[in-house]
């Protein structure tokens, strides 16, 4: 990929050529027997080396005391290790020394059981970083290879081991099997099913990495606690991007208690759940609800080619069954447009009854004429306004013979548009089902998953228009300051204090063309009435000293001063204020600044997540982020599409289009400025460690925005 | 139901002892005959006349040209009809001639098809009124009664029938179809099933009412378009409170095109979604999202003890599951509580590495000691933040025997508490399924299923406990105004104006002790400024006149008026805009009006919704209504209780209770002035349209609410 997280290959690991077992049982329906009795069962072609000094042999296996004792001449790609945590350590010292090239560990009793468990995790893992060695886990069940038959691991998913064209990787061998079987259910099956335990060493985003690259791999399914390089997997996403193959995840800690969840079981970091949602819009990267969602989402991405548009057609049997689907497709966001007109004027033509509107109830007009479907399906594919079309098909008399879903194959089959039937669990015969998936048509079960699938096709495959016409690529903001003037801010920003005062921070800004109120620094009344003549009444002060950040606590701040006589009396009380606040405070003196009217206050703030790096934040000023936390979010650096996405996310928007006889307000400026911040943040990425502009006034169209509040922290002072 | 909507019983239709069949096919596998054929298969008890002049007999069965050829002596119970729609009336009006005592009109092309379709449907409604005659239909696909095997219909369901305690009713056949099988597919049956079809005469709420008499049924689901009577369902709600069986419905048109769909369907009036909201939120009617949800709740229902809390515990064999379970439950608003203390001593006892947490894994230690089940099955059981238990059974090598399933039925059975498993479709062994089905064990399939059915449980078995120690029905508000004093106000407000003034409005609001503003109405200069002394400066005033509502937009408002100077031009001006705008205009006057600072702005609306009647609305002031739709909705009359409710779930509620250093609000005060709002509209209910308090301003806690502006318009002028 370039951006080469991984410099080797997991080849040893995912296709070892010869396995030896540590601690492997004699019993093989027994614990320590279930890998070895998965590899006979599944005919592993390549060699087996059990270790055990208890027996001459197992299975047919010639058994062996040590690794060490394994003649020279044998090759040994990976070695599973079934032996408990503390002798974990001394298994893989051996395994280096003998040539063996990686890994898996299923032990457990490292990192997820917290003290000493994390000291021995690690241990192994410097171990193995120290030796260029692979190593899966611990606290794994292990790895999956259907198509080459090779299940390495103790799950039950090994018993199954479907082949396919899906790459999973998860931390928790439940959550794998659980994803397997789901899957398998619908006909789908995998390339590698992974769990990659506690990630000692490989990460998900190293076997995502390590799927991208394999050819047979067409869709990457992630169910994700935290990442421990979160970097890589920004790069792991692009590459994947780049590849044409979609990742799903199902991510859990949206809530507190699903973090704590996810956090106690592999001592994962489940990090802001916010700052993911921004990762995965950024990325293209397809978010899952649960893990009906996600073998759903898989489904559709495996079998439809990508709408070009956005439009979702319906044809139905049943009037009922079409306003719970146009209820769910309103509730995700899914389109459902109107047919063009020479499809309205058809279906009339056709149909005596049926209001040619979409979604569309073929009535039981159909039931006696079944020559109307056809001609219904190629008027709906050959719409202009349908880019996906859905068949919903419900228990109704007589409709139903295998002609009906004939139709329906033949119709996409002479079509570019993806088309999905949406039926009932259980009701669809098995030779009308078999007519269906042979043809590549996907067969969804709720009106529920078979939106949220659309919608993440839909979604993504718009998003790859973007990123092929490069447009997600280009930079909005054209040109940023100089470098001599880059590297002498940044020299200056050194030797200053951590917390910048309001008026530095605003001259940074400035320096980026970003308007800010106009204002000037006062010592005297007689400097402070001398600046408020040149900014013009009415003016604000604030008290100026960078020990005193949050300066209306400290009584530092009079607005709307009309006069030079209350202008005075202001300066002196505000000075004062300060001096009882903080005694040791040095005071600066005190920001003389214009007074803004008529603007529509937002906030825009830079923050650094532990994991991602520096985000950048957007809200409408108020309730609206205080109250109703309605903000959007996203990773540095935006690019313009970013930059209108972010304003156009938030519940506010209306706001700031105009309401209650407020003007639309200049969204060009606001666009200019989240770029123009976003420049800030990057160029000062290793200085800066949080910003705020609050607030942000945001006048009229086309009349601009003006910074009258500003505020920089460094990560050091 | 003592409340009477249906004064006959429904057995001749529901229960038949005899039907004649007009319009049957000689040729059952066609579509004519298969009403007959359903009824043969299932072996129908009763007497079949088959009605066909084309035939002497029909599968062994008597043919009969025309119903009056049956001999006298045989008594006919039902009409099964399948004729062309315009030979229906015929066919009705001799059915009644011959003593026939209801009918299943399947014919489509009535009112679904609009123009003479509604006529026709318009005289076969009068006619079995008329005659007091029963009627499922038209455009109907039938009724199933699966307990006395009498399938009366053409859908695919009649195959099935399968008989249980859920009774159903649709208004699509297809929908019917659809819910019977998701319902069969989980085991479940029906005692009715019907299909209500464009409900010319029976409607939804009648199949309702008798399914709540009848002994059999314990769970009633509805899948509803619209309501032809809905003051008819409000009463069966309130039945069904009484009788302890609960409703669950799945509403179409909660979308614009979902609404669209259901209207096109059956012609039924979809009705405002928000208000069928607040109708079911505030009869304890359960909302389903879709079909399997319809399903899942149902069989919650249908298997569980009603929860005596809210808590709901989780135990888990999977680490990564928990974080999925707990995120939906968070999403969903299911509690999950910490446990008690004892219970958490007592895990971290059992368990070396677990955390004592909820949800809680049994991590791999329960795999080596399998006697830990029973003891976690029993701590969480008896929990006292346990209300509900939820086992989630997800692929875990060796786990899962027989006896892992047996200890769930044992903990069970020995609690009063109610147990469901949540597991992965397909994956639990069909031995270990029946272990948990055979004790009433119910089974769920996804995180979001189980989660939405276990809040559906929990808060019905809230609301019935309300509604138990009848606080639910207990009124808010003593005493309202005398019987005198209302008659009076209402012969004054016979001989007013469609539109009041404010400061009639006002007046009303008063004598039903809610605080507005000081005010008076001023004819001349001289008056308004003797007004202004008596109230105090600020004051503000406004144009008083019937034919001015929008005061603002005639200029006839003025604000926060300092000074008698102030007040007289401003006098001028009001009185010079308002003959400007509108110069037919009677003016009385100005209204001289206190000015009030301080309170935070809410709005108190009631209007009449055309199916229900009068509702009551409460928002925020602002952008809280105005942008975010950010209002909460109840029909009159309301309790304490629905006013409290109404104030918490606005997303603004935060506000209220205090933000950005603002105070708490009087929420006393508020609850107090919806119920005072509700009573006046109650009282005035014939004579009234809409009401609108806007704004009122809510003081710091204690310090009560006074009304700025108030707009009352009535039926009539």
């Amino acid at each position: 990929m370039g951006k080469g997280a991984l410099t080797r290959s997991l080849e040893p690991l995912m296709r070892p050529k010869s396995i030896a077992i540590f601690g492997v049982s004699g019993d093989l329906t027994r614990f320590g027997g279930m890998p070895l009795r998965h590899l006979i069962n599944h005919q592993y072609p390549g060699k087996i080396f059990p270790i055990n000094a208890k027996y001459d042999e197992i299975a047919g296996y010639k058994c062996y005391p040590d690794i060490l004792a394994i003649p020279e001449s044998e090759e040994i790609d990976l070695a599973l290790v079934v032996v408990p945590a503390k002798t974990v350590y001394e298994t893989l010292k051996r395994c280096i020394q003998r040539g063996v090239k990686a890994a898996i560990v299923f032990s457990s009793g490292f990192a997820e059981i917290g003290g000493e468990g994390i000291e021995m995790q690690r241990q192994i893992r410097e171990l193995v970083w120290d030796n260029h060695f692979l190593l899966c886990g611990p606290n794994t069940d292990g790895i999956g290879n259907p198509h080459e038959r090779i299940p390495l691991g103790f799950a039950t998913s090994m018993e199954l081991l479907p082949p396919g064209n899906i790459g999973l990787v998860t931390h928790s061998g439940a959550v794998m099997n659980s994803i397997v079987y789901r899957c398998w259910d619908r006909g789908m099956g995998f390339t590698y099913h992974i769990c990659a335990g506690n990630e000692a060493h490989l990460e998900s985003s190293d076997y995502i990495e390590f799927m991208l690259d394999d050819p047979r791999t067409k869709v990457i399914l992630a169910f994700i606690e935290g990442f421990k390089d979160a970097r890589k997997f920004l790069a792991v996403a692009d590459y994947a991007l780049e590849k044409h193959k979609p990742i799903i995840v199902l991510k859990v800690g949206k809530s507190e208690k699903g973090s704590k969840a996810a956090a106690s079981h592999t001592g994962a970091l489940a990090g802001s759940d916010k700052v993911y949602n921004a990762v995965f819009k950024q990325k293209g990267v397809i978010r899952a609800d649960d893990f009906d969602d996600l073998a759903a989402t898989a489904l559709l991405f495996q079998k439809c080619p990508l709408p070009k548009g956005t439009g979702v057609g319906i044809i139905s049997v049943s009037g009922g069954a079409m306003g719970v689907m146009a209820d769910k497709a309103a509730e995700l966001g899914v389109e459902l447009p109107d047919l063009a007109l020479h499809t309205q004027k058809e279906l009339q033509r056709l149909f005596h009854w049926a209001k040619p509107v979409n979604p569309f109830d073929l009535t039981g007009q159909m039931a006696s004429d079944p020559s109307l479907l056809p001609k219904v399906l190629k008027l709906f594919l050959e719409d202009e306004n349908v880019a996906f079309l859905v068949v919903t098909v419900t228990p109704f008399p007589s409709f139903f013979d295998e002609k009906f879903f004939v139709e329906i194959v033949e119709a996409a089959r002479n079509s570019p548009k993806p088309v999905a039937v949406c039926t009932i669990r259980g009701f669809l015969r098995e030779q009308y089902a078999r007519v269906l998936t042979q043809a590549d048509i996907p067969i969804l079960y709720t009106p529920d998953e078979c939106f949220r699938a659309i919608k993440a096709l839909i979604d993504y495959s718009q998003f790859q228009e973007r990123y092929r016409t490069r447009e997600q690529n280009s930079r909005g903001l054209e040109p940023p300051i100089s470098n001599p003037e880059l590297e002498k801010m940044r020299r200056e920003l050194m030797s200053t204090t951590r917390v910048l005062t309001e008026r530095q921070s605003k001259a940074i800004l400035s320096r980026y063309g970003i308007p800010v109120t106009k204002e000037a620094l006062a010592r005297t009344t007689d400097e402070a009435m001398a600046r408020a003549n040149d900014i013009g009444y009415p003016v604000a002060i604030k008290i100026e000293s960078p020990q005193i950040t949050h300066k209306s606590d400290a009584g530092g701040i009079r607005l709307n001063i009309q006069t030079a006589e209350e202008l005075a009396s202001a300066f002196a009380e505000v000075i004062m204020n300060a001096r009882k606040y903080n005694p040791e405070a040095e005071i600066a003196g005190v920001l003389v600044q214009e007074m803004v009217a008529d603007g529509l206050e937002v906030i825009i703030g830079i923050s650094r997540d532990p994991q991602f790096g520096l985000t950048i934040m957007f809200g409408l000023g108020g309730i609206f982020v205080e109250v109703l936390e309605d903000v959007s979010l996203r990773l540095l650096p935006i690019t313009r599409r970013d930059a209108e996405e972010m304003i156009k996310e938030i519940k506010g928007y209306k706001v700031l289009q105009g309401v209650r006889g407020q003007p639309p307000r200049d969204l060009d400026a606001l666009v200019d400025t989240l770029l123009k911040v976003s420049r800030v943040a990057e160029d000062l990425d290793d200085q800066i460690s949080e910003m705020d502009l609050n607030p942000i006034m945001v006048f009229e169209t086309a009349k601009g925005i003006k910074v009258v509040d500003s505020l920089m922290i460094l990560n050091q002072g």
